[in-house]
């Protein structure tokens, strides 16, 4: 393929070219105070992103990296953590639990719906000794937002701990971590961010340190405190992705430039944009409202098409979208709007996807 | 610094262009048949450099999580370890074990020295519960090779489960997985593979996937279960590093095109001839002889001479070598011959560090 592929998949996400740039600049050494430099800066950076004063930490790894960091660092085996499952990452969280022995308590929402806080207020209730709560920010398998705020308002101030995977939602879904209270905020890399999977964040609250200090789960590689401790020397434990941290230098100058929450703006009306759109093409958003992410929109496949052979025509164009996961295999597409995708990009894939979806609903009626 | 680093420390190493090139393409998804088709051709190349007929699995994170993925994989909380503790990452392999709650029975072997086979030999008779020996191939903090063929026929056959760090070594000293009979090899990309850090690779033997299904330890992103099930569809459990995964293709290109052998016959023909530069020039090598690593050399850092200051000085010359770690900080100086280093690039590092050695020494004469 000669063109650059389009892709609005809900990660990786385009990677812009000041950013390729840097992904391909000859290597440095990580212990040099060169490399200090540029781990200080998106220190600082990163901070900004997740609206906290606390230092967000870098990890080598995938986004689901920081998720178990997050939970063997705050939680020991046989304690309680609430789950709010309403997708495949919300599943994740409750996996990772059950890995290392953490009981689930779960909070099922129907994938697409949003979440009721009054349910969740009475399992919290019934289970009193709860440690965690561990939701979403953009439930990246439905498009749905997770309201955090307002979780962390249902927990009270002085309930459990707050864990929120931001991974595909950070720059995109508004979340201020210490304006609202969230213990742990855990991000990936090739989202928002528009850099290529490889590296994974974590900060956490005061009170979310303190729990690290009394956990007693095993681990090693992902252990906070010891890239806590790394970190206070402007170091990390291990070698870390250096040209991805180079990139993210360039990602992050990019996203502070246009502002945080002028980006959550942007994000936001682009996805209004996109179910708009949607909706004019007469197809059904399978999730709509307020609590639809402006990260990624989530669109019925029409009866009788064969989603997955849409998607396959739309790479031949060279146009990404993805399908659904899990129990929605084939039910929907997901587009995404976070990271570099531009109005023009979102254009163009919906007329594409509207030509596919002509050509395959015509197969239908004739077939 | 407008000219390229010049790069001769033991991890990161130089990244050739074309490799550079590679990581800067634009962004493609992970679960498309394009990519797939990187991963079917790196998997049967990666096998080529571990001598192997089994499938290396491709992990995002530093060596180190490799090395988590084995000890969580072949033990379980209890078991005994024999950890050859002959430097820095040798301490990691019994670090990680006791993290895990894994009995560890040192063998220690003094930084710099040879491994006594004999003294291996009677820690096993005097251990005959011992699950698994963990060794190092190249330890990369003394530049001392150990001898994995020798260590497999001490232990026997039918001994325990035999795993090597080879994660400085691959590709520099040689190590033929199956032929020499050993059951786990881990491996990372910013040494002899010539890419950044982000990426680590494990083989496993029949033997040991037994091992795997019966452990019972902990541990979900390193789960070696996990990612051979995912690579049985060519696919990863968690979204990979796939700009790195795009540089290994042309790393393992380059290296497959000289040969494995060919290329660990040139290493060791490198690191000898700096041996000899080193000699004439008067120093006084760490290692020398058979347990010479061919991935990196240590030289002694000269009575009375700052180590740290000379190896600043040569960095802002834009040369890069490496000092000691832990009980060696500041007695030794680490040259790698790794990788895409060639005999040029060690006689200008040489040349530069006779300069300032110079220097130094006329500083402690004249101090």
């Amino acid at each position: 393929m000669t063109r650059e592929p389009l892709l609005l998949t809900p990660g990786p996400t385009l990677v812009p070219e000041t950013v390729r740039e840097a992904l391909g600049r000859p290597m440095v050494h990580h212990r040099t105070p060169e490399f200090q430099a540029v781990l200080k800066e998106v220190g600082q950076d990163l901070k900004q992103l997740f609206g906290t004063r606390e230092e967000a930490l870098i990890l080598t790894s995938s986004g689901t990296g920081a998720m178990e960091a997050a939970v063997t660092g705050l939680l020991s085996p046989g304690e309680k953590a609430l789950v709010i499952r309403g997708g495949k990452f919300g599943e994740r969280w409750a996996e990772i639990c059950q890995a290392y022995g953490i009981q689930v308590v779960p909070l099922d929402v129907p994938w697409g719906e949003p979440l009721d806080l009054g349910q969740l207020t009475a399992l919290l209730k019934a289970h009193a000794d709860v440690r965690a709560v561990l939701t979403t920010l953009c439930e990246t398998s439905t498009g749905v937002l997770f309201p955090i705020r307002e979780i962390r308002e249902a927990i009270g101030k002085a309930g459990p701990l707050l864990v929120v995977d931001a991974i595909s939602g950070l720059g995109a879904d508004e979340l201020q971590m210490d304006a609202w209270g969230v213990d742990a905020v855990v991000c990936g890399s090739q989202k928002g961010l528009m850099l290529p999977p490889g590296l994974a964040f974590a900060a956490l609250s005061p009170r979310a340190w303190e729990a690290v200090a009394r956990s007693k789960t095993s681990g090693y590689y992902f252990s906070l405190k010891r890239a806590r401790k790394a970190w206070e020397k402007t170091d990390t434990p291990f070698t870390p992705a250096i040209s991805l941290i180079v990139g993210l230098r360039e990602a992050l100058k990019t996203i502070l430039a246009e502002g945080v929450a002028e980006s959550c703006r942007r994000h936001q009306a682009d996805a209004a944009y996109t179910r708009q759109q949607v909706k004019k093409l007469g197809w059904t958003l399978f999730v709509d409202g307020p609590h639809a992410s402006s990260a990624v929109t989530s669109i019925r496949v029409p009866e009788g098409v064969d989603g997955k052979g849409v998607l396959k025509r739309l790479r031949a164009r060279g146009i990404f979208l993805a399908g659904g996961q899990g129990e929605l295999t084939g039910k929907i597409f997901r587009i995404a709007s976070m990271g570099a995708v531009t109005r023009a990009h979102i254009d163009t894939a919906l007329t594409a996807l509207a030509e596919e979806l002509k050509t395959a609903s015509e197969a239908v009626r004739h077939g």
